[in-house]
Formats: structure tokens, sequence, C-alpha cells
């Protein structure tokens, strides 16, 4: 008998009829004999509907405020998923993220868990109950104000309370069969991964593979949760995510797990910048007190001029606007000559833990690209993972192109292991 | 400077226009130099669609979640009602009836307060924040589950907050003018009140005006807290109701306040009851067993027979069900020979302080009906009350009739004191 934590997202419990079904399969687990925690977002639209109640009422509305708003949807889909267990003769109940313990700081909106204390949990397990918990919600302990988590809330939360009650799995169910070598909507013979390690994913979804948020998979891999990524559609095994090498089998890892993309970024090349110590400092500092993150960095001389070089950089394009501000703000004092802003930009990653002792994957990418005729712009890699900016509009092809060629097609089975010279 | 609290149903804040609309009123009473409590309901319809959504999960939803799943609905208005007034320059801030204090029992579904602790909102008063409080709901403290008060009870909330903050007045606002003299919607000459004593308001309510639940009056004049019942819809002043002779002001009140009715009971008639000491206990004690609150009893000598006698009494119709039932079993035990049951009553009352020392309103009441050719099949009186059951077809005309007969209606201006014999 073991204990298992579920996490089931807002297409899965989008009306009566989606809750009943989650429900039974929720009365299942507790009857094959499991202790069984379920984390549940909002049903369907819900917040999104709040989101724009909020919006016809101000254009700024306090974050204490929207939060508590914001969490009427998981009391929501919480209350109605335990009554629809008890429908089928399993105990359950409900609890709000304050009754299950999930403690965070102040910061409304996008809170970060910093204890949970899961006694009550605990104690409706022992009794033979289900627990079902609000996710994305919290609780400020100091001042007894409800906290929202952010995107991908309701994942950590599920995170969060496995670890705190030291589950044997935490399940999160989705709307497609687990992790992809790609995205099946571009890669049609993109493979569902069968395991992938904690590194692979954290860098899967630094570079825009949305099945789960960074932050969730950060927790999961300091807390040693393994995190099982399924359908809430089908009964299918989906993907293991974990640290373990399972015993029997194979030690020789795929090289490559998958290819991530991402739209989301665009693209600021400070051009003219003088050339001596400190400037690209400066240029960081400013666009960091605008809290904007960055995520890769190129720096040229500049062909024209001397003493002058090019500074890129890629950031979310939701904070385009933000960080191009800061900067025009700054030029007289850093003394660069124009700022340029692109957002028709994609990034391509290439993920794989196996690349760390094979070199010549970079040389590989480089090649499939060149024979696919896309142009890379910018260039990024790290242990495991290696990054390539290139236009919007040739993304596809690109992570079609690359897919292929490192065989993560499935008519091709595993991925082959690819040994050559040179990353 | 003083402190009001003041209550807003749902048809005051059933969209995002109308919520704006009671942020402006409630942003100059902050102006105008007063603290300000504000309690609120769930958006319009809100309740009902969630209550709908539970019966498609459930016919019978375990009542704490029911609780969690209601109290959603002014998690909704209130934090949207704080956006509204903080968008307009007022500083705002909304709590849950956890966060407002309102403690109570363990009664799902229809808990009652048991205490307030409201030093979060005075705190929150003492920032100078206007502060919005979730009404309906509380929490039992032994189990920090959420709970909710039943019908009527976000002005229940109001008038606690009110009593625990010793406010100067408790103002409720709804979508009539105030306590009329009969429902306009029968009686178009009814006049509004402007003042009104809490034993009449108690008995107004008890005899089926629904402008105020009687629970909230009983803890109104429990705690002496004045209430002022007004529009949201208009700037008039509404019914005061309130203990006090204001000074002034004429000690002598009108003999009659007004004229309720209630379409909401069933008359059950237990037919052939051995006349025998005791019988009728048992009765009312099978229909206490089965939780059902009755208002008029009447006994009569059985015409047909004798030794037996028949037993009829007047309930909410919502429990003819249960109460039917419950006499069934216990028939062959008390040894009655039938149960009828009638839905097709309606009762009438009169109500006033001043009867208490004016004899003959009762026999000008039977006169008004007697006139009009009204049947009278129960009477019930108490010290400032007269109500008396009718057929139910004919009880807008028996308002009419008596509404006329003790001069209340506008035309004639204030009610004219009659003085007869024999009440």
């Amino acid at each position: 008998m073991g204990l298992i934590v579920q996490k089931y997202g807002g297409s899965s419990v989008a009306d009566a009829a989606s809750i009943k079904r989650v429900a039974k399969r929720i009365a299942e687990a507790k009857r094959a004999g499991d202790d069984v925690v379920v984390v549940v977002s909002a049903m369907g639209d819900t917040t999104d509907e709040l989101i724009e109640l909020a919006n016809q009422i101000t254009p700024l509305p306090p974050s204490r405020e929207m939060d508590i708003l914001l969490t009427a949807g998981e009391r929501i889909s919480m209350s109605l998923l335990a009554m629809a267990i008890a429908n089928l003769g399993v105990e359950a109940q409900s609890f709000t993220g304050q009754q299950a313990g999930v403690l965070t700081d102040d910061v409304h909106g996008r809170a970060r868990i910093i204890d949970v204390r899961a006694s009550r949990i605990r104690q409706a397990l022992d009794g033979g109950a289900v627990a079902i918990v609000a996710g994305f919600q919290g609780v400020n302990e100091q001042t007894n104000d409800v906290t929202t988590l952010g995107r991908g809330g309701s994942d950590t939360t599920a995170v969060a309370l496995a670890a705190a009650l030291r589950a044997d799995v935490c399940e999160i169910y989705t709307d497609v069969d687990g992790v992809f070598s790609a995205d099946p909507r571009i890669v049609p013979s993109a493979r569902k991964l069968d395991r992938i390690t904690y590194e692979e994913m954290l860098d899967m979804a630094a570079s825009g593979a949305k099945v789960l948020m960074l932050r969730c998979v950060e927790y999961a891999r300091r807390n040693q949760v393994p995190i099982h990524v399924r359908s809430s559609f089908s009964g299918h095994v989906g993907t293991l995510v974990t640290d373990e090498v399972v015993e029997g089998e194979s030690m020789e890892q795929p090289i490559i797990s998958g290819v991530a993309h991402d739209r989301s970024e665009a693209k600021v090349t400070v051009v003219g910048v003088p050339d001596v110590p400190g400037t690209a400092a400066q240029i960081f500092e400013v666009v960091a007190a605008a809290d904007v993150n960055i995520d890769m960095i190129v720096q040229n001389v500049s062909a024209a001029k001397t003493g002058l070089t090019d500074i890129s950089f890629t950031l979310p394009a939701a904070d385009g606007q933000k960080a191009t501000a800061a900067l025009a703000v700054a030029q007289d004092r850093i003394g660069f000559e124009s700022v340029q802003y692109d957002d028709t930009i994609g990034k391509l990653s290439l993920i794989g833990a196996g690349m760390k002792s094979h070199p010549g994957v970079s040389a590989k990418l480089f090649g499939a690209l060149r024979d696919a005729g896309i142009n890379i712009e910018m260039i990024s890699t790290s242990e495991i993972r290696v990054s390539v900016i290139t236009r919007s509009d040739q993304l596809d092809d690109a992570v079609r192109a690359v897919h292929t060629a490192f065989g993560l097609d499935s008519s091709e089975g595993e991925a082959v292991v690819y040994g050559g010279t040179g990353r």
C-alpha cells in the first residue's frame, strides 16, 4: 500500500461529466489500496472568466484581491470533485491551500511555497478519506492572506504535497499521453518518452515544452519526487520523470531525448556599444532592474566601426516593451547607438542527458539545419542542451529536420547513438 | 465620524456595472468621513448556478463540501467590489468570513454565529481602508472548516459585525425602498414605513415579509443594532428598524404598521384523533422528531363522531412530505383515522405594536374579510399580531381589503388610529 498524489488540470475537470469521470479514476486508485491525495485546478476556463470579470471592473486590480478572486475557481472544482467521489461511495474531503498547510511568502500572484504542513491531509488519509486539495493557492501565514502560485501553480502544489507526504509518486494528469520527443502537432512522428531525467525535463521546460513548468520540476528534483506525466483521457502509462536508473534496464541512455521549441521569445540587439570593460554589465543591470529575465546573450565586434560592439540577447516577448523602454532611458548614460527589437524569432533546443558523453551533437545539429536551408542567428549550449535561434517562420521545419536527423521519429524505433567529433 | 456597516445583496452586485455603481456609493460614504464595513452577497444568480452544478454531480452533496462550494460566490463578489472601490482611489480590502472572525458552530448549511472576533476588520478600518466582508459564511474554529449561515445569512453577517464593532447603524441595501405596509405588487397603494420596531419587524418576517429574515432581526434586537433598510438603486431614506423613540417625534404610534402575507405554508389536518389527554402531544412529538417547525395549531371537536377530535396545523409546505410521512408511520400507535394535506392556503397577518393598547383590531379585521367575502379557516394571535388562514386564491383580495380597512393606503396619509371593542 502506497501513497499517490494525483493532479488534474482544468481540461480534466471542465464540466460535470468530466468531474465524474475523474472521480471514477480516483475511486479506483483508492480501492486498489493506495492512499490518494488529489490536487485540482479550476474548471476549464473559470480562471480566464474571473480575470475577464476583474478587467471589466478595473485595469489595475490590486494583487491581493486578484488572488482572492482567482482562488474561487479551485474552491468550486475541489468541492464538486469531492462530492462526485463521495457519490461513488468513497469518502472524500476537500481542502483549501490554507487548510492543506501550503504556506507561502507574501508575493501575491506568484508566491513561492516556503513550507507544507500537511497534518490535516495526513489526518484525512489516516481516517480513510481521499483528500482533495485546491491547487495554485496557499496562504501567507503572517497575515492569513490567500496567495496564488502563478502559472503552473497546481503542478507545484502537487509536487510540494508529494514531497511533504513522502508520496511514492506524483501523477500529473493532462490532455496528452506524456512527454514527447517533440510537439506532435509539428512532428507527427514524435515519440512518447517512457522516462526522462529531471535535468532533461528542466531543460525541456526551460526551452518551451509546456507539459510541465520549470518550477515544478525543480521542486521535484530537489525533493526527489518521481513525477508520472500521463493522460486523464486514457489508461496508458505516460512518462516517468526521475533520477533513478532502474535495474535491469539498459544503462545506455539515448543521447537525445527530444527537441523542444519556443516561439514566445524576442531578440533585442543593442547596437554600437562602446567596447570598454563594464558596458555589458551596465546594459544587463538596466534590464534586470526592469525585472526582465534574459535567456541567451551574444556579443560581436561591430563589423562597421572600430571600438564598438553589438550585444544581442533574447527575452520573453511579453517583457519586450519593459526592456526596450528601460534601455532607452539609459541610452545617453551608457552611450550605445540604438536598440533593435525583433519578435519574429524562434528557438529550437535539442535536449539529452546522453550528449554529455557524446561529442559531435552540435555539429550534427548545425549540419541538419544547413541541409534544411535554415539560418542560425544565435547559439547557446549547456551540458545537456543545445539551443539555436532561427526565424520564427522556419522553426517548424527546423524541428522536423532535427527530429529526423537524430533518429527520433517513431518509425525508426529507439534513438540511434550518434558518435562524432567536435561538439 | 461614525462607523457604518452596509450590506448589499446579490441583485445589487449582479454584474460589473452594478458592482461599480455600489462601489461609488461606498466610496462616497467613506469620503463623507465615516468608517465603512461592507458585507456582500454572491453576484446575482451565482449561488443558484453553483447549486445546479452540485446537482449535476450528485443528488446528495455532503454538506461540508456544499458549504465550500457555495462560499466561492462571495469570494468572487467581495474581491471584485474591493477592486472597484480601489479603482475610485479609496483603499479597500476584502475578507472571508474566517478572516473577518465570524466563528460559527459546526452545522453545515445553517450554522449559527457563536462569536465575531473582528480584530482584522478593526485593523483595516484603523488603517483607513474600507473593509469588504463575505456574507453568509463563517468558520468552525475547532476544525477550521468553512460553514454557511443558511437563508438570509448575509443580513445576519452584517448585523453581527455591526454588533461586534458597535456600529452606529447597519444599512441593509435591497431592491426596494424599505419596509412597506404591504407588498406593493399586491397593494399598489402600500406605504413605505419610516420606522418600525424590532418586535413588529420580527412579526412581519415571521409572517412572510421577505425584506429581512427573522434571525437577522432577532440578532439586531438582542444587540440593539439599528437597521436601516433602503434601496441600492436610489438615494432615498428607507425604513429604520429600532427600539428607540426619537425625541420630538410623536409618541403616538400608529396602531397597525402593515399587512404581511405568506403563501409558502400548508395545512395538515389529523382527522379522528382519540379525545384523550396526551394524544395531541404524541402527534406533535412525531412532527418535531421529523425536524419540522409548525406554525398555527387548531383543535376542534369532531362534528361527526363523539370521543374524537380533529387537529389542524400549518407548516412550511416544503416540509409537508416529511411531516405526513412521519405521521403515517405513527398512525396505528396514536390511533387517528386519517391525515389530510392542503397546500392551497394563504396566511394574512396584521402587525402593529400599537394594537397592544387598542382592543377591537381582530373584530375589525374579521369584519373587513367578511365584507370582502373571504372565509377564515384558522386564526392565531400574539400581542402585536393577528394572523388568519384563507384560501390561497383569495389571499391577494384579503390583503387589499385589510390594508384599506385599516387606513394604510398611501392616499389616506398616516394610518388612522382605530379604537373599537373586543379584540
